[in-house]
């Protein structure tokens, strides 16, 4: 099965209460690849980068069997950079730095080897990116899934809701499924968006887990509880990496397969958080991705019972 | 098997953004009495309520099985008021009046007829009142579980740890485990928290759902998502009248067991937030009880599987 992953390949640098780190690889749709990888995928991406962006990093991706010919490298731009600071909780933070280089003009040009794509993870970017690569697709793959923030529904909703009414799966956040739908109530929310177009919605909630709505089908997947979180970034694209990454190598979108996927993008991205960047994801084995899927089973199971 | 129930038996004033009540029944003693109440149990409650308290709602406890020869009546009198109003996303509220009244200078009495109790549910109220009524039972209960709130925690926490050094279940909230302990992530509270006593730990995240600590050992259980809630006075008590009634009526205080009592206790809870006050948890039927377990079966179940 083909794997095709749109997404920002980047610098980061990232201050948390536990450390600091200099300009280290980031972006979402390296986070993406990385997990995307665990499950027997070769995957495509779909990205740019500066002259600046170290062969280092584009091996690293390359030995995960990710295709690197859609990576544009720009050498007289550089690459896109974010600098941010977790406050004292984790929950939120401040962007220090958005130096968007080439993700400015970034004009995503899908190769005739990426075509036949069965699997396409558009990575948050600009709604104008992510329908200029659907569009170039010239048979519609099995399943789309997509993920966006608030920022894009802050200043191009109508370019946003264009993307989602072509997409199988849209991936968000709880406080952007309600400013999406206008609804404070997830369940509320989740019609709202789902007329909107998109067969699929999961709603991320952090370290609250994932709700993922069909219909009137809901699953709840908690997130592990950790004893200490390093370094959230990256997390949610992570997930989505999971997520993708497990559906493309099943080959299986019913509801019951996409539950084991939504465990597997909340396994992915437990290990992320536990250090800083990409680096608790770079080198998992397969014990340790199993051993920590069957500590959701023993977190969320019960027997059957009534009264 | 015996049941025990300590709490407050009051008069509410509720106003949420769904409507307004005027005096109706409340009080953490009312929400856990009517909700262990569904599972077989007969229950004792120790509890004072004024002159001025209805007999109807005495009567409304007694055909719920609940025996109330500890049910103080202080005739010259007036019973506990609260009245408060919650915020537009329900998660926060202003208490606008407390009047203690009789609670204030609650005596609570064991009758003889409720020595023996297997089961005893120390609701919030004063580490004071909580210990009187240990000390007064002449046999230890197979399971002490007790609710606690911050406003303890601030005005008398050594009475506190006190009581809860003698407990086998502590229940509070994460915010509260996060104030007990001096610890950010709930795996490092719930380590803290069970060195001071309790076997097990129950963290309650409202809307997020609740997990349970064994040990090593945890459970997460979710809230069920609805599509409104009208008022989430109560959730917490009937939470913890699910939880213990269901662990009393089958004996069986392990893990497994446990899992299912927390299930039950959400499930209870989620019937709770759907009416203002006692309301939705009046009259319902096993078969509405056994249809919401199954929701939940169905919102968290998936397959076993691996890579």
């Amino acid at each position: 099965m083909k794997l095709t992953i749109v997404g920002s390949v980047a610098f980061d640098a990232i201050e948390t209460p536990y450390g600091k780190t200099d300009k280290i690889l980031g972006g979402a749709g390296t986070y993406i690849s990385i997990a995307a990888s665990y499950f027997g995928n070769n995957s495509n991406i779909i990205s740019v980068v500066g002259g600046d962006f170290p062969e280092e990093y584009i091996n690293l991706l390359k030995n995960k069997n990710v295709d690197t010919e859609g990576l544009q490298i720009k050498s007289d731009k550089k690459t896109f950079f974010w600098s941010g600071k977790y406050h004292k909780n984790m929950n939120s933070r401040d962007t220090l730095i958005t130096e968007l280089n080439v993700l400015g003009e970034f004009d995503p040009i899908v190769p005739d080897s990426y075509q036949n794509t069965d699997y396409l993870m558009l990575g948050n970017l600009s709604p104008e990116v992510q329908m200029k690569v659907i569009k170039q697709l010239k048979k519609r793959p099995k399943l789309i899934v997509t993920d966006t923030m608030n920022f894009w529904m802050d200043i191009a909703l109508k370019q946003l809701k264009e993307v989602i009414a072509e997409v199988d799966v849209l991936v968000i956040n709880d406080e952007e499924a309600q400013q999406l739908s206008g609804e404070h109530s997830l369940v509320s929310a989740a019609k709202v968006i789902s007329a909107m177009g998109p067969s699929y919605l999961i709603i991320k909630k952090g370290e609250h887990g994932a709700l993922l709505f069909k219909g009137d089908k809901i699953f709840s997947a908690p997130a592990m509880p950790l004893v200490s979180v390093q370094d959230p970034t990256g997390a949610g694209d992570t997930f989505a990496g999971g997520f993708i990454g497990y559906l493309a190598a099943t080959d299986d979108i019913s509801f019951n397969n996409m539950k084991k996927a939504i465990i597997t993008g909340s396994t992915m991205a437990s290990f992320c958080v536990q250090e800083f960047g990409t680096k608790a994801i770079e080198n998992l084995s397969k014990e340790e991705i199993n051993k920590r899927i069957n500590k959701f089973t023993d977190l969320t199971h019960f027997d059957n019972f009534g009264l």
